[in-house]
């Protein structure tokens, strides 16, 4: 892209957290017809959810639902979708399932999206899971260039089943990646080698792999939203550490894992203390000895290459610590049609945020660090941005400011105060 | 104090995280004698345990242990710790289990310090706890008024016997606090009401309930030191949001939590997180709305009343955090006789990471927040002070350094920014 203006070029952006899903009874002709007596029961329980929940919030959820009949479509309408794409400035985006935070209506069969690891029975899980990705490769297959579809593979219940699955997904144009269960549950921790074969599919297809925030032990506290808020992120980021410190990413080092939609600020308190255990002074020196083999890097130094950031709506306290948290590593998105995202007033709102980041920083955030990780096709992507994209005077930006290369070295401040060295 | 020069006189310094405890063998006259044959078993182990890890570090743990011989102990003998504390300038201290950290010979029977979570037996939970709080009380009757021991009180195991035991250990001068299981695994979490007899016997007598960082469910990793590390923290930390957010300390606004030895870091983004769920914009009004009642304060007004954090040998990044974090909260500790601590080298350590903090903020963090979470008598730890403590010229201070008060007020910088106002 050396020869376009990067300073008052359109911005090619690539939301990395959004949804897409049929109205529950349309995943009917995608399942499996041994499961239709319990998808029955499900639809039931689902019927009974959004009941309860209009109860108490009538007014919102209705508002809501009436006022963006048309836009909430393109959760399954490819055609409305690209419409309310396009009209939110987003070239390209990242889908996960579960179009319908509120009442959970587009949820894939049996819960088999953001709660995949409670189902408990191995056979619903991928039952469900299955007739979802039946769907998402219809729905990705019109537009691949602009769409990368997140698989559901639920690798806890059953590793073998999970690596077939992953291959037949990986056939589909326009998948990009696998969503893993957040909680492994009473199966095996993240960290086993016994899933080797499932990070072994995923690199040699180039699959990324997530994690997407929701799932958290609510049988441990209820409904009680205040623990629930406290401890979602932790549980949708722990798998990183399992499979960083495992050595996954040793043995695999073409494999990329994202955590989605669980925030970016707590990136950079774990990259220092991280680092500092491991390559920190001689009080830690006998922790790298006991890691030797396990990781070769620097803990931080996989953040980028092996380990990105889905940060979704990101904060503004996050943007500010962009260079710690890195602009290679931090992905934005708009949660579209999710009623806490941005969408339909993304650029507003990317205005207010990143009215004073210089561009080229806001370019990796926006996208060009989402197509890297997801190996989409710049060149068609760009071409849908050219189009669509809001341009830099649209955000407001000062496109004669820039990124002080001083500051983005210093940002991660530990590595000269601590002088983090990695020792094997 | 007003009378008094604060810019040189001594550092009262109060180690919000020592360690006491028996040889292991030595607890045998404070174990009920049923147990006896179990703690046979539990020697054994301990004693097999110590082989494993000599063989792995021999030179290092031989080397501490014969060069810190006469100090160490201290572990057990006051007179020697009074000593070792004085030459480290440390007037009062509060004390947990599990002297030894290396190969874990000091712990008490069955285990029941620092990993008393995870004993599976509740009679050996409180036998165990019970032999050491023999142990402890005895150890703090010399010198109450420098000692704060914190009694072991598996509360996780039964609640009613939990509830006798507290009733016990607060007719005992020098008792200042109970320790909980950091994990409650499969018994009630502490977010539930049914602990509310345990909370009010804390309130009830002025002890404050303790977390203390070491267990983790190491079943899911193994040894993988790693992943321990990366985690160990959260779970020391995790009972405090269960209790704020269950509405423990409405319903007991006495009750005082500390987490100790589980650093500080965390603290300053979670208050951020915490206030803007329940306290900023529109968005979270809903979430606000269904608190009601729980909590009536933003979450990080809890944070100096009812929260504290033994947060140890503070790193320097924490300590260039402390107004945000808060000098009303953070307590420094030396983790004396543990190998990771400051001892005995303290002042040396405070020279070098709180040069350049002002004597008003350094008093707060090494000894006044403490004395007031613990209700320790000033005046008498003062008198020890006056004769053993470092002054502000021993650590290198500018005595005309000042805190300044709009830095302090713009430290937590989301009620600005976010407009933080709690709602119900």
């Amino acid at each position: 892209m050396s020869e376009r203006d990067t300073t008052s070029d359109r911005y090619m952006i690539v939301s990395s957290d959004c949804h897409a899903g049929l109205p529950c009874e349309g995943y009917r002709p995608y399942l499996d017809a041994r499961f239709h007596a319990q998808f029955d029961a499900f639809l039931a329980e689902r019927e009974a959810r959004r009941s309860e929940t209009l109860k108490m919030n009538y007014d919102y959820i209705m508002g809501w639902e009436t006022e963006h009949e048309e836009g909430l479509r393109g959760a399954y309408d490819p055609e409305q979708r690209d419409k309310e794409l396009d009209a939110d400035g987003v070239a390209g985006e990242v889908i996960f399932p579960d179009a319908d935070a509120i009442t959970g209506m587009e949820s894939p069969p049996f819960g088999a999206g953001l709660s995949a690891g409670a189902i408990g029975d191995p056979e619903l899980a991928f039952a469900g899971a299955h007739a979802h990705n039946l769907f998402l490769a219809e729905f990705c297959s019109g537009a691949p260039e602009r769409r990368a579809g997140v698989a559901l593979v639920p690798i806890s219940y059953d590793i073998e089943r999970a690596v077939s699955e992953i291959e037949w997904v990986a056939t589909r144009p326009g998948i990009r990646g696998i969503m893993i269960p957040t909680m492994w549950r009473d199966h095996l921790p993240y960290n086993d080698p016994a899933y080797d074969p499932v990070w072994a599919a995923c690199q040699a297809h180039g699959l990324v792999v997530h994690t997407h925030s929701g799932e958290a032990p609510m049988e441990e506290y209820g409904d009680n939203i205040g623990i629930y808020l406290a401890e979602v992120v932790w549980w949708a980021a722990r798998p990183l550490w399992h499979l960083l410190f495992s050595g996954a990413f040793e043995r695999f080092p073409g494999l990329r894992f994202v955590v989605t939609e669980a925030a970016a600020y707590w990136a950079a308190d774990m990259m220092w203390k991280w680092d500092v255990y491991f390559g920190g002074g001689h009080t830690t020196k006998k922790l790298a000895e006991q890691m030797k083999g396990k990781i070769s890097r620097l803990p931080s130094e996989y953040f980028g290459t092996n380990v990105f950031i889905g940060a979704s709506t990101m904060s503004k306290e996050e943007i500010r610590r962009r260079h710690v948290i890195g602009t290679d590593v931090a992905m934005w998105g708009t949660d579209y049609p999710h009623p806490e995202g941005t969408w339909p007033d993304t650029v507003a709102r990317l205005k207010k945020d990143f009215g004073d980041v210089p561009v080229e920083d806001a370019r990796k955030m926006l996208g060009e660090t989402a197509a890297r990780c997801y190996g989409m096709d710049v060149t068609a992507l760009r071409a849908v941005a050219d189009r669509i994209g809001p341009t830099p005077a649209d955000l407001g930006q000062d496109p004669s400011l820039r990124t002080d290369p001083d500051v983005v070295r210093a940002a991660r401040w530990w590595r000269e105060e601590y002088g983090t060295v990695l020792r094997n």
